[in-house]
Formats: structure tokens, sequence, C-alpha cells
């Protein structure tokens, strides 16, 4: 049995996955320009859902990646992609007249997104710690697992990743509590404690930084002719 | 000397290498904005031959993927995307006076690609199986082996995955096929009775959903303003 | 202690990685849709800088990527990135009157490029060598270590990879590098002779023909109505 702690990480990692997926069908299935099919909304939403995990497994090379490894993380996905189908069904639509969920909801998701993005962050920088890596490529690894997926999916859907972009606190906020958890490593704090704290540093400037409305700016500069 | 049946399934797998190939390197060459030079044209073909196995070895780490490991397969996309450029060639053109195949050709490699199709679905099932993967994860990677090469060929080429997007049966019929032969095999059926079956189920499928032009249809919904 | 000439291709090698992440960042940071912030700067830096080596060594399947185990490749890389975005700044704007180097240090950032797209072609080569994989493969990973890096940040960029784009000789120039260590290496020269050769080819094919303005020709044939 886990302790309490670790079950409420396990619960955050799954809820995680279905969110991605989720979100990821959703985008699919609102597509402006009626682009996707049955395969291609499972599809992304299993690429949103589980890229960033299978794209740090690839790197650490310890095995094949957790989502074929561990079905649980297939049927997470599957499950997220599926409800996205649902609410964006016709028979959905006739029924609650609405295509878009309530606030309420749209709310929730982006609680555990958020969540989700802290401990996807501290999870990448955990694993990378346990195959020998340095701290420096750990940050990075931890980056690469929160925004891994949801940026296969803008590639597979014909556009630059979104976290390159000027716009939301995304990228950074997965960095800093990806950092966060590795100071407390460093200070030899458990475990535990260690990515608690880094998934609340994650998320709570996540959240900050949609409650607020900073944007990150454009590196261009402007050119005097 | 290998038994019969596993020549047939090595002939359909190298022709079917060969026909990616072959059909990379024609989409590239016919480009209609005139991109691709030479590096272009094969490395498109490489990716589409070869880009499939080379994912599912990837995930699956147990070495460097065959598509490296045993010259064959790189020799045979090598050709098929040579005799691609061929045929594409201004010589041909004079001679021939054209720049597509007849009718009779296009035919054949529409069924070649049919028969590669089932067969590289089954051939990640198995090789997933083989790595003591679950039955669901191996229904994933024999879908991502039968339709990754041509979707890496579609991200090279700037457009998201046609298998996305609403249109032909392709990534179903890949589907099909390797849950048939997923299904043979909890049946306790042996290896090559199994093959056979999930190779013949995807072909069949596939051929089908052409010879009755079958199409899939967009999930967006129509909003009701 | 390394014998000297080792210690000129780590040079080359380290050079390479930087200059590498500083043509990312630029190419980022001058982008005419002012897309980028930060981390797409940094990000497209990395890309860049570490893509064809991470690529590599995925495909080897020997342990974690040398840009994960040897933190001096993230350290150079990050290194150039940040260069390139003090470049980028208002504030050297404002200091230098210019957002853009001057010919000299344009000219000796072509020269390290060149020089670094030889090394890398026959590094990818030597480590396809050093797994036991056979000529062809060897080759094949030499042209993908040196051109994978630009290609995935163009992928990034939501365009598709230059090198299959008629125009400059790149990969070709990395190909012939890769072949000319390969042919040395079948005639049993030692290694250090070997890729002595291998990256001069690379190196001096690539600057000739930039200074006689070679080019590659599209594929495509004129169409006779």
């Amino acid at each position: 049995v886990l302790p309490p702690i670790d079950r409420l990480f396990s619960l955050i990692d799954f809820l995680g996955v279905g969110v991605g997926a989720l979100g990821g069908a959703l985008a699919a299935a609102r597509d402006t320009r009626y682009r996707y099919d049955l395969v291609g909304v499972i599809g992304l939403a299993l690429a949103s859902a589980l890229g960033g995990g299978i794209t740090r497994d690839l790197i650490l090379q310890q095995g094949p990646p957790l989502a074929f490894a561990d079905v649980r993380y297939l049927l997470t996905a599957l499950a997220g992609g599926l409800l996205g189908l649902l609410f964006s069904s016709q028979m959905f639509a006739d029924r609650f007249g609405a295509t878009h969920f309530g606030a309420g909801t749209e709310r929730a998701i982006v609680v555990v997104d958020a969540a989700a993005l802290g401990l996807f962050a501290v999870a990448g920088s955990t694993r990378a710690l346990n195959a020998h890596l340095g701290v420096l490529p750990a940050l990075l690894l931890g980056g690469v697992t929160a925004v891994g997926g949801g940026s296969i999916r803008d590639v597979l859907s014909g556009r630059t990743p979104k976290i390159f972009e000027r716009g939301e606190f995304y990228a950074i906020a997965a960095a800093f509590g990806s950092a966060a958890f590795l100071a407390c490593d460093m200070l030899h704090l458990n475990r535990s404690t260690s990515t608690l704290v880094g998934t609340l540093c994650g998320f709570a400037l996540r959240m900050l930084s949609l409650r607020y409305h900073w944007r990150t700016r454009s590196i261009r500069v402007e050119q005097s002719s």
C-alpha cells in the first residue's frame, strides 16, 4: 500500500494524463477547419497526454516508455480522449444545447492541468536524477516532460509549439517547479517533500500567471531603421 | 531456410518498404511548389519507408532500429527512392511522354501498399508482444508502425498527418488488422496463422474502403448559433 | 591528457555546438512575425545545437544521449543561446546601433559552422561503426547527426527542413565528409587520420559551395502539357 502522499502524487499523475487527453481531444474536435476524424481526435488526445512522458523515457533509455509498459496510462488517456469525443458529439450538443463545458468544469480542468504541469516537471527531473544525470539535464528533462505532450500535439497540428511563442506562462512555470524540486533535493530533503514543494511551486506560478494575466514578450527588437 | 509462409511475409515486408519509398519519392518529386531537391526526394522516401519501423524500435528499446541494423531495409528503401526519382526525371518523361505510371502499375502499387499496411501493423504488434507489452499497447504500436512512416513524411512536408484528417480509411484498417492478429494470438493460434489472418484483415478492409469509397467524417459538430 | 589532434576535434565539437545554438537563437530572435519569447529562443537554440546528436544517440540506443549525459554540451549550447539573446537585445542594439554582427563575425560563424558540419557527420559515422552498424547505415547516421539539429529546428518553426529544399549544398557536404571518412576507415587508416580527412572534405565542399554559389535544383519536371 502506498503512503498517502504517494497516493496523492499518483492521483495527480493520472488525472493529469486524463485531462491532457481531454484537452487534446477537445482542441482537435473544435478545429475550425473541420479537419480531424475519429483517428485524429483520439491520436491527438494520446499525443497530448502521453507525448511528454514518452519523450522523457526515450531519452532516458531505461526500457519501453511507461506509457506502453503500464497499461493504466493508455487506458486513462483513452478515457480522456473518449470523454472529449462525447462532449463534442451532436448527441451531447442536442441534449445540453452546448458543445462547451460550463464555467465550473472549465475551471476544474485548468486547475488539474496546472497541478499536472508541476507534477510532470518534477517527475521528469526525478527520473533523470535516478538515471544519474546531472542537475542541469534534470531541469531540462523536467521541462520536456511537462511541455512535450502539448508541443508534439502542436507540431502534429501543423503549428509551432505554443510554448515557444509569446503568450502564457507555461514552460517557465514547469521549469520553476522543477528547479524548486532540484533545490530541495540538493538540500537533502526527502523525495516526498521535495516533490510536494516542486509541484506546488509549478502549480502556484501557473495559477498566478493565469489570475494576473502575466504574458511573456517577444524577444524580437524593433529595428530603428 | 525459411518456411514458405515466412518467406511470403518477408517478401511483403520488403515490397512494402520499397513501395513506401517509391510513394514518398514520387510525392516529393511531384510537389507542386517545386520545393524538393535530390536530398529532399531521397530523404522523404526513406522517412516514408522506414519511419514507422524506426519509431516502433525506438519505443521498444531493444537495440538500434532494424532499419539501421539490417542493411537490406536501407538498400530496399534506397532502391524504391531511386526508382521514384527515375520515373520523375526529364529523361523518363521524354522517352515515355509521361511522368506518371500507367493504370496497371498504379493499381499494383495500391495493392502492395495495402498488403504492407496489414503486415506492418501485425509486425508492430508482434514485436510489442515479444517485448512483453500488453494487448492494448501492442495494438497502438501496430498502428504506429503501419502509419508512422507516412505521418513523419507529412510532418516533414509541413502538413498535418493525413491519417488524422477526414478522408480515406487507413489507420482504421491498420488497427483492424492488428486487432485481428491479437485476437488470434489470444486464442492461441500459432503465430504464422495469426499473422496471416491479421494481414489479410488489414489488407481487405483497406481494399474494400478504396473499392467502395468509404470516407471517415469530421468529428466537429456544426454549431447551431 | 588528449593528444593534440583529439583536442582539435573536441574544440571543433564544442565550437560547433555553441555556433549551432547561436544560429538557432538568432534565427528565432529575428523572426519576422515576432513570435518567439525567451523560451522559444532558448528552446530553438538547444534544438539546433543538440538535436542532431540526440537523434543519433536515440537511434544507437547506448544509453542517454551525450547531450544529457555530459553536461558540457548543455552548458555550451546554453552559452551560445544566451549570446544570441544578448546580441538580439535592445541594450545591444542601443549601444552598437545594430542587431547584426559585422562582416568579420558573420564570416567566422560560417567557417565554424562548416567545420562543425564536417565533424558532426564524421562523429555520427564513428559512433555508428562503434555500435557495429554497416557502412551504409553509418553514412546515413553521419548525415542525420550533421543536419538533424537544423531540421528539428525547422520543423519546430513550422516549416519543411531546409535541407530537403533546393538551395544550398548542406546535406550533400555532410554526406561527402562522412563518405570520405568511411572510405579512409575501410582502407584501415587510423581513426584520427580518417576523422581529419572526413572533416576536411565536408568542410571544403561546404565552403566551396558557398564561395561559388553552387545550388541544388528542384527534382520536379516541368510538364509538357
